[in-house]
């Protein structure tokens, strides 16, 4: 469930633009009135606000956004703003330029959308950079860390429902086989974990819990600082409880001495219009401590009342 | 260019519905009337007349042409009358079922279609066969063919104009290494060929012949025997002439004791709305007999006359 609150009847996109103007005009930006509008209006209603903007002013609302506003509050509604295709294709692309911590954000993109919804990642990769995300992924890695990302970024997943019993049992003894050989880079394991629907990997991966006796991903965890296992680890959350990786990657950003803004802006603006309300439940039972809480004692300012906005505080 | 023939003035769907319903009913099928029909309407077209003759007589078209029709006149119709996109999955379904020859099958519908039109035929796959075609391309191959044809299959390239000439010489040069050392399963070189535009490709293969003295694909002749080195090499000409490949396909075909009516089917149905035209030149350039006097030798009854009316024989 998404925490995104659009009021019971949203201006037209001309009067949002209109007051979007405003909130740029003059000395000093109204910070406030952008948070108003656009952390109350979901993709489709944002992305009509652009257009709009662009046909009314001939200028484009990111590049003003971007010169109006700074830091992390820029960050945060930049990335807000942007249509979600976009939004992960700017993602992924950042995260190909950066270091090999950015293989996890590369992953969650691959492994938390929809088939359809990577796909067109994959399309606004195409616009945007003129090149294809697979190739800018498969360029930024090597060894077994392409080898696991090039095919997660280019699957196109089954998404039915329907499950194979048969085959997950016998694709749960190949997992364990190649697992106790140590194994983890071997092309069985990753053809299963890059290629299967997720329905077929939770009864597969079920059977692994049932016949072996420990949920797959504590048989993963041989070396707990071997970083290729533990990214190993997070596709397989990625693919079957995503609100639990994102608790975790929350928590971890808030935990931290000085908070990761960069994880933290990324959870709240990808998840807000998905399921951040059972992110939110997780972090709660998980913390003791709700996330707004948490997040307004971590950030302060104009990014802290974006990302509270965000996850659904206060009225829209 | 297409060869597929339109009339310029086309019935109504329903029309043709209805001479479709004649051809099929009483003694024996009107088997040219449903080439007069089928043979010169476009995949829009056709697809138009599936939807309105299941809504008039609640029957599958496919259903009643695969019961009225036999052998390879059979499969040249259904074939035909399939949507693109159905159809590419269907072939690839086939292929994952049968010998290793069929590899190729699945090599050329990842490398001659664009880019969308093989995403398009992935979404088919989930529609009729409940699971991904990576998946059953990954469940098919071992080893170095799947190391290839998974991210074929799975690619969704680039499909500008653009060219990086730096990149183009570093990554001639990198092929040029690989298959020096007889490298031709290295993850550079497969990443090369599955990732790239095919404009990028190009470049780099120009690239390879320029600084190297040889053209790549008589460089992967090494051994003529090898069966991946040659679905290396088919890959290679899919990618950067395609009307090359699918001249020399049909040529086989052809000249093969005893028709490959398997190939030469595939191949006139998947052609005759894309490239056809070029094809028969390329054919009867490298053959010195017109495509169509070929056909016309090789095959006979209605299978004959509707391969040539696809490849553009007589009027629409």
């Amino acid at each position: 469930m998404a925490t995104l609150k659009v009021p019971s009847s949203v201006p037209s996109p001309a009067e949002d633009c209109e007051q979007l103007k405003k909130a740029f005009a003059g000395w000093g930006t109204n910070e406030k009135l952008i948070i108003q509008i656009l952390a109350h209006r979901n993709a489709a209603q944002r992305k009509l606000i652009r257009e709009t903007y662009a046909a009314t002013y001939g200028e484009d609302l990111l590049k003003d956004l971007d010169s109006e506003l700074s830091n992390d509050f820029q960050r945060v509604v930049l990335l807000w703003t942007l249509d979600p295709a976009e939004r992960d294709a700017y993602l992924v692309n950042e995260a190909t330029k950066r270091l090999t911590a950015s293989n996890w954000v590369i992953m969650e993109v691959a492994c938390t959308r929809s088939p359809f919804d990577l796909f067109r990642a994959r399309q606004a990769y195409h616009a945007r950079y003129k090149k294809s995300l697979e190739e800018d992924v498969a360029h930024h890695t090597t060894g077994d860390f392409r080898k696991l990302l090039v095919p997660l970024v280019s699957a196109f997943r089954y998404e039915g429902d329907e499950v194979n019993m048969m085959l997950a049992k016998s694709e749960a003894k190949l997992l364990h086989e190649k697992i106790s050989e140590k194994a983890y880079n071997d092309e069985e394991l990753i053809r299963i974990l890059t290629t299967k629907s997720k329905a077929q990997l939770n009864a597969t991966l079920n059977q692994y819990n049932n016949h072996f006796g420990n949920p797959i991903n504590k048989d993963l965890k041989a070396d707990p600082k071997d970083e290729y296992l533990s990214l190993l680890r997070a596709t397989i959350k990625c693919l079957t409880c995503p609100e639990k990786y994102f608790e975790k990657t929350l928590r971890l950003a808030i935990n931290k001495l000085g908070t990761d803004e960069w994880a933290l802006t990324r959870v709240v603006v990808t998840r807000a219009e998905v399921d951040m309300q059972c992110i939110k439940e997780e972090y709660h039972k998980r913390s003791s401590v709700p996330l707004d809480r948490a997040i307004a004692v971590d950030t302060s300012g104009d990014y802290e009342k974006m990302l509270l906005a965000l996850i659904g505080h206060g009225n829209a």
